[in-house]
C-alpha cells in the first residue's frame, strides 16, 4: 500500500513558471517515485482522500508547512567541509596552499574522513539537500567512505575521486603520481562504486580537478574514459581570471574549448563556476549540452566577476546551484539561492557609484526568486540528468517539508514562496525524503494524522 | 555580590585589532557594566578564581563556547518586519507602494503592532542583537508599544517616530498632515519615551524618513529640534541613484550638504546607506562626525552600488552595520556581516568579466572578517556614542555567548573567530546579556558550574 501525502507544494517547471497547489494528494510509489498527484479541483479528489483516510497510509502535512522538491547541490568539495567559513578573506594562493591542500591531504586518514563526512552529509540533509555532486579528495578509500555514508544516511550522491597530477600546480604531498596511476585509480573507483551501490543511489563521476592541476596526458586519458563509459564528468571551468589565463597560456584556447577537445565537455559534464566564459564558450557549452554549476557565494570570493545567470538561463543553458563548500561558506542552498538573487542584482547595478548609473553594471541581469528556486531544483536535476527536482508524476520522490516562519500578513503564493526561501533557517526543514524514504525529520509535529 | 563569568572572548578594539583571551574572569557589576577583567596571565587570576568559586556567583562557560559583544543593528524599520524576505526582486516603486507603505499604515492598529514587535524584538535578541536603532511607523502609539516591548524583553533600543509629510512623495493614507503636526508628534514622542524609560534603556531619535518624503519646513523644524534637544537623528542619505538625484534636483545640493544645512547632520546623526556619497560628502560626514549605517544586503537591492567600507574605515569615519529590515531580508547581523565581507570582495573584483580584470572593480576594497566584526560591535557603538561593543572595563555588559559549530581541525584564534561568524545559525547563540542581565537563553547547557 503506497503512502499518500496531503500537502500544499511548490514546484518549478521552468525558470519562469512555479506551480503552487494547495492540499494536493501526492502518492509515493514503491520504486521511490511520485505516483499520481490529485489536486483539490480534480473530480477524484474527495474519493481518493476518503479512500486514503481509511488506511493508515495518509500523512497530512500540518498547517503552515509546505512541500518543496529537495535541493540539488551541484558543486561541493566534501573534504573541504572542515574549513567552511574560514580564511575566505585570504588571497586564493594562501587559501589553497595554507588551508585547502593540507586539509584535503588529511583524508588519507579514514577515521578523519568518516567523522567529517558523517557531519557533512547529515548537515546537507538537514538543510534540505537531497542530491549532491561531490568532489572527493585524491584518496579512493575516503571517497568510498563518503559513498557509504551517503547511502547509509540516504542522500542521492554523485562522487568523484579527484585527479590532480601536474607537479607544477599541486603540492608534493598531495598529488597523483602520474597519468597512469590517476587513470587506474579512477577506474578502480568507478568499479567499486558500481559494485557497492547497485541501486545507483550513489554514482561515480570522472573528476579532473581542473586543467591547471592535470597533465595533458591525464586529460587525454580521462577524456577517453568519459567517452568509453559515458559517465558524468565534473571539473572547474574558467573559474577565475588567473585560471582562465593559465589555460590560455598553456593551450592557446579557453577552458571550454580545451575540455571539449579532450572529450570532457559533453552532455554528461557539469562545469563549476564558469564566470570567465567568452560568448563563444557559452555557445559551445550550449551546443554540447553541458551544464554549469553556479556557485554565487564562492564566485564572490574567487570568481572575479558575477556569473551571467539571467542571460544564460534565457539562452536555455543547463544551470544549477552549488555551494562550492568551502569556496562558499554556507552548506545551505537556501543561502546560495538568496545570494544568487542578490549577486544578480549587483551585476545589474554594478559596484562603483562614481560611474554613471547606466554604465556601472550589466542591464537585465537580475533574476527572480522563482528563477533561483528553479536553479536549486529542476535546474540541478536537468544538469545531472536525473528525474527529480519537480513534483510531478514519475519523478523521484526527493523532497523537503518546510515550516513557514511566523507571518503577520496574508501572502500570495508567489510571496509565500519568497517568504519560505528568504526567511529561512535549517530549523524550519522538518522532514526530508529521498527516493520516497524519510531520511531526516526535525521533530514529529510536521504532520497531523488526526486531521 | 557581583557575578563573574569565566569565558574565552573576542573583542574588536579597532577595525584592525581583535583581541582574544582564553578563560578570562569577567566581573559584571550592579550598574550593568563590566567590572574588572582578569586574564589567565594576570598574577591575581588564581586568587580571584578561587574566591569566585567559593561563592555561587561564578558562571563557567562550557567548552566550545565563546563570549562576543552583543551586535548593534544600526538601521532597522520595525514595522517592515512582516515583509522581510518578500518582494525584494521587485522594482523599488513597486516595493514601496504595493508592499512597504500599505504595511506600515497597518501599524495604526495597536494589536497588530504588538504582535509584530514582540516577534521582531525576540527574533533580534535570539540572533545576538543587543542594541537596535529603529525606524518606527508614523504612529506614536505603535512606536511607544515598540519601546515598551524592547524594555520588557530587555533590548537596548533607540527609536524614532517616522516623519513623512511631503504629499508628492508619500501616499495619502500614510503621511503626516503637515509640518506642525509632524513636529508636535515628534515632541510628544520624545517626552513620552523619556518619561516612560527613565533608565534610558530606550531612547528617542529624531527621524525624518528621508529628504524626499519631508517638506522643507519640516526639515527646518526637525533640524531646530535636533539642535535644541541634542538628541540623536537618523535618516536615509544618498541611498540610491534615484534618491540622490531627487535631492540634487530639489535643492541643487547633495543629501549630506542639505542635511547639514538643516542641522540634521552632526555628531548625533546616523545616516543609512550612503552608497552614493561624493568625496566631498564623505569629507563633510567625517568633519561633522556623523555616522553611517552600512546595510550590505539592502544596498545590493536598492543601493545601486557597493558602499566603500574599506576606504571610509581607513579614513576613520564612524560606521556600523544595519539589517535595514526589510530592504534587507535577514534580521541577523551575522548574515549582514558575512554579506559585508562578500560585497566588499565584489566591489574589488567588479561584476562584468568581459572587462579587463584591472578595470572591473575598485582596488583595495575588500574588508576582513575582523573589520566586519568591528562594524557589528564597536563600530555600531561608536556610531550611537554608547559605551558598549567591546569587552572592556567600564563598558556596558551587553554580550552574546555563542557555541562554535562542530570543527574537525585546530584553529588559530583568527580562524576561530571567522568560523564562529561564518558558520552560524541562531541555534548557536546560547545566551544574550543586556546591561548585565540575562535576556535570552536557548538552552541551559552553555555553562557548567560544576567545573
Ligand atoms: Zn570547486
Ligand atoms: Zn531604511
Amino acid at each position: 500500500m503506497a503512502i499518500t501525502l496531503k500537502t500544499s507544494y511548490f514546484s518549478a517547471n521552468s525558470p519562469n513558471h512555479v506551480e503552487f497547489h494547495e492540499q494536493s494528494l501526492i502518492e509515493l510509489i514503491e520504486n521511490g517515485q511520485i505516483g499520481q498527484i490529485i489536486h483539490q479541483s480534480d473530480p477524484d479528489y474527495q474519493k481518493t482522500l476518503t479512500a486514503a483516510q481509511t488506511t493508515d497510509q495518509l500523512i497530512t502535512i500540518a498547517p503552515g508547512h509546505y512541500l518543496l522538491p529537495g535541493f540539488i547541490d551541484l558543486h561541493n568539495h566534501a573534504p573541504q567541509w572542515p574549513q567552511a567559513g574560514i580564511a575566505l578573506d585570504r588571497p586564493l594562493n594562501d587559501w589553497l596552499n595554507h588551508y585547502t591542500f593540507p586539509l584535503e591531504a588529511r583524508f588519507a586518514d579514514l577515521d578523519y574522513a568518516t567523522a567529517v563526512y558523517r557531519d557533512l552529509v547529515h548537515t546537507l540533509l538537514t538543510n534540505g539537500t537531497t542530491s549532491a555532486l561531490y568532489f572527493g579528495s585524491i584518496h579512493n578509500n575516503a571517497n568510498l567512505k563518503l559513498a557509504e555514508i551517503c547511502a547509509q544516511l540516504g542522500q542521492r550522491a554523485f562522487i568523484g575521486t579527484v585527479v590532480m597530477d601536474n607537479p607544477e600546480q599541486t603540492p608534493a604531498n598531495y598529488r597523483d603520481v602520474n597519468s597512469a596511476t590517476a587513470l587506474s585509480k579512477t577506474r578502480t573507483f568507478i568499479q567499486a562504486i558500481q559494485n557497492q551501490h547497485p541501486d545507483q543511489l550513489v554514482q561515480p563521476v570522472i573528476t579532473p580537478r581542473f586543467i591547471p592541476s592535470c597533465q595533458t596526458e591525464t586529460l587525454t586519458q580521462l577524456g577517453r574514459l568519459a567517452q568509453e563509459t559515458q559517465l558524468r564528468v565534473q571539473t572547474h571551468c574558467s573559474q577565475s581570471t588567473w585560471e582562465h589565463q593559465y589555460v590560455l597560456d598553456r593551450f592557446g584556447q579557453t577552458d571550454s574549448v580545451v575540455l571539449q577537445q579532450f572529450g570532457l565537455l559533453n552532455q554528461h559534464a557539469v562545469l563549476a563556476h564558469a564566470t570567465q566564459l567568452t560568448t563563444a564558450d557559452q555557445q559551445l557549452i550550449k551546443t554540447e549540452q553541458a551544464a554549469i554549476a553556479h556557485c554565487p557565494l564562492s564566485n564572490a570570493y574567487f570568481g572575479n566577476g558575477v556569473f551571467p545567470t539571467k542571460q544564460l538561463l534565457d539562452q536555455q543553458l543547463k544551470i544549477g546551484l552549488g555551494t562550492d563548500i568551502a569556496g562558499g561558506y554556507s552548506p545551505s542552498l537556501y543561502t546560495n539561492l538568496q545570494t544568487a538573487v542578490t549577486a544578480s542584482q549587483m551585476r545589474q547595478d554594478g559596484v562603483d557609484a562614481r560611474l554613471p548609473a547606466d554604465s556601472r553594471g550589466v542591464a537585465d541581469s537580475r533574476i527572480t526568486t522563482e528563477e533561483a528556486f528553479y536553479l536549486a531544483t529542476a535546474g540541478g536535476a536537468a544538469s545531472l540528468a536525473i528525474n527529480a527536482g519537480q513534483i510531478k508524476l514519475g519523478m523521484l520522490a526527493d523532497f523537503q517539508i518546510v515550516q513557514a516562519a511566523p507571518q503577520f500578513t496574508t501572502l500570495t503564493p508567489a510571496d509565500q514562496l519568497t517568504h519560505l526561501l528568504f526567511n529561512h533557517t535549517a530549523q524550519q526543514i522538518k522532514a526530508v525524503y529521498v527516493n520516497g524514504q524519510l531520511v531526516h525529520q526535525k521533530e514529529q509535529n510536521w504532520y497531523d494524522n488526526a486531521q
